[in-house]
């Protein structure tokens, strides 16, 4: 059961944005979805590609649909995009006063921890449920997803296509947090989430699914080289040697004078929704 | 004297914000502009062309800058965009608890009346101070301005532009307030900025200006059919009866299914652009 709580017309098509019940996340959850000028609400035989858009620390679905201007392209291209929720969210959900972690700040993972385990569920509320509500709503091919992200966002969309290359087609990113496990921000997040024990964060941790991936599904990535996370939590560097080392594709692009916000994200939003594009036209 | 406040790359050009001293408004100000790629600060010879952009109710420099999406078109056809903010503001400025009238909504006229006389001399502003202030800091076109904006920042386009005819090459407006006296928010806003006598306020409505209009400067317009102010306050039909009458050219678009948001003005921006550039490459 989804409700919709908005819905705006932009380039010939629709940015509607819902509200549903989420059983993973045990809380209410809130959506975006943008639905081109062709898309078909009736007609299954003609079902619209989707994009999944996982967007970074503090944010929520509201800030990659006003600021990346992704809807231009997502319209040429006849492809959806689906913007989820950074985290569970409400009073129910436990939080904390840190801007990097709790609510706002959801990892992509499965957390085992207490409190967090009952609801900080992103990685299966972004791999499954959401995908499987998606396809129950919408006439839109859920078999074949392409992914990407921004920041947080960026390494969940790496993590999330590295394990499950069956279900997303393409992924790419912007200034991902290569990797978490090497880095301040995903220190303190996974310990929390997962616990002290170190051997149990690869499994979320690019660099180190890289070394094991079964699949060699290409990476897009961009980097601002101005970005002020760049050096002590982005890291692109620890993804470059581990793609060298086992041979994945990796094009990762270094952008003078770049930074780490949506001005950045906006300027090369249209190479990426072109890079799905390439893939999900081929599949689907 | 202007101090920058921040500055960020985007589309391979320079979104930066400055704060000055605003001595017709009598307080600090911020506004915001789009340096283009080709834009060149040493060579006096290569100065770029310029619009400025009005916002409407509520809003300041940034809500163009982040959501409409422009600088891809400012970009692509060499212009600089200027932001400015839609009212004086601070603590020793005026102000009213209701969202459509004092700061944040200046109307962009020269007020008369106590206690707003002090500050509130938007017009002033628009035309003269900061034009001015963008001649003595950037390498930019000033002479021959590109004018356009939103909702209050329509009416504000289209008044000024018919008011300067030897300032302001190209006008254009999304979802005017076409004439503010026959408004509900024009009327409450001319009633405590100009006065009880309704005779001044025919100055600042773009209807009454056309009547005697000494250059007939085309008008863009784009409406949408969706738009929630639009009965009650836009009231498009009254600027195309006025233009009717006095042969004023007016090219007025509705566009079904569009509402009052960014969403609409991001869909039809490069558009806009196109017709300025194209009378901004005329005369420059």
């Amino acid at each position: 059961m989804i409700k919709e709580v908005a819905t705006n017309k932009i380039f010939g098509g629709w940015q509607r944005r819902f509200q549903h019940y989420s059983s993973v996340l045990n809380c209410d959850m809130v959506f975006s979805i943008y639905l081109p000028p062709n898309y078909d609400e009736q007609a299954n035989k003609q079902k619209t590609p989707v994009l999944f858009w996982l967007s970074g620390l503090t944010c929520n679905d509201q800030n990659f649909v006003t600021k990346a201007g992704a809807q231009r392209y997502a319209a040429e291209y006849n492809i959806a995009i689906v913007a989820p929720d950074t985290s569970p969210r409400g009073e129910s959900v436990p939080d904390d006063d840190a801007w990097d972690f709790a609510q706002g700040a959801g990892f992509y993972l499965n957390a085992t921890q207490e409190p967090w385990s009952q609801h900080f569920q992103m990685y299966d509320y972004i791999v499954d449920e959401l995908p499987s509500l998606i396809a129950e709503n919408f006439s839109i091919y859920t078999n074949k997803i392409g992914i990407f992200g921004h920041s947080m966002g960026g390494h969940g969309a790496i993590t999330i296509a590295l394990k499950n290359p069956e279900k997303f087609t393409s992924v790419s990113a912007f200034s991902p947090i290569c990797s978490p496990i090497n880095c301040p921000w995903g220190k303190k997040a996974f310990t929390h989430y997962l616990g002290e024990d170190q051997s149990r964060w690869s499994h979320y941790d690019s660099c180190e699914l890289i070394t094991a991936a079964t699949d060699r599904l290409p990476l897009l990535v961009d980097q601002g080289e101005e970005d002020e996370f760049l050096q002590e939590q982005l890291k692109p560097e620890l993804l470059l040697q581990a793609c060298n080392k086992y041979n994945h594709p990796l094009n990762l692009r270094r952008h003078q004078g770049y930074d780490h916000s949506y001005y950045f994200i906006a300027s090369f939003i249209g190479d990426h929704i072109h890079h799905h594009a390439q893939a999900l036209t081929k599949t689907s």
